[in-house]
């Protein structure tokens, strides 16, 4: 199992779904902590690339959505990947501010299971 | 943006999208490396949380997909969170064997972005 498939591709480009968009996984560079899950569709992906600034594409608001352009708490890019298939994209940024999530706290996961549901935790 | 609103409730579900699924990011719990993103149903969930083996939904296949059960590159479930607003999980694992990716690799993000395209990289 250590050896690597050669059918591996050299170059490979983001698999968008029938939405026209992609996860994105934000990572926290400095710790490894992961922040958030979003979508992009490839303008928002375009925008981020080349400004080293997270643009994100609301799906509630359908738009583009400049991750802390209200709050304040914004992501500047570190480095992005691309997964095996394409369909998903990993991103080392910086978070500025507060944090990632929209209640002010660092990362988005913070619910634990309990008993069939999932509890508030704020213990870390 | 210290202050946590108190509109924050106290225990959420998960919320499954249209085809019943919610994604699943994965993390090796030692070392923070973000390893894949796969996607659950309810029972693959329901299994993962009892078993503490890692089982996912197979979005090609239409079944569960108990990670590794071919490979052996198993995943042992370490902890589990919901997003806040219940449409991520994050999950803590300990991955056995080669890696995570079906290529052989650690990790299935590989692929860096470089004039437009994403080219494979192994130098990390």
């Amino acid at each position: 199992m250590t050896e690597v498939p050669t059918s591996t591709p050299a170059t490979l480009t983001p698999h968008w779904n029938e939405q026209g968009l992609i996860p994105v996984i934000a990572q926290e560079a400095d710790t490894g902590e992961v922040l958030m899950l979003a979508w992009m569709n490839a303008e928002a992906l375009e925008l981020t690339l080349t400004s080293g600034e997270v643009v994100y594409w609301s799906r509630s608001r359908q738009a583009l959505w400049r991750k802390g352009a209200t709050s304040g708490n914004t992501q500047a890019l570190v480095e992005a990947r691309l997964d095996c298939d394409g369909d998903t994209l990993l991103l080392q940024v910086k978070q500025d501010g507060a944090g990632a999530c929209h209640t002010g706290r660092r990362t988005c996961f913070f619910y634990r299971p309990s008993d069939g549901t999932w509890q508030l935790s704020e213990d870390d």
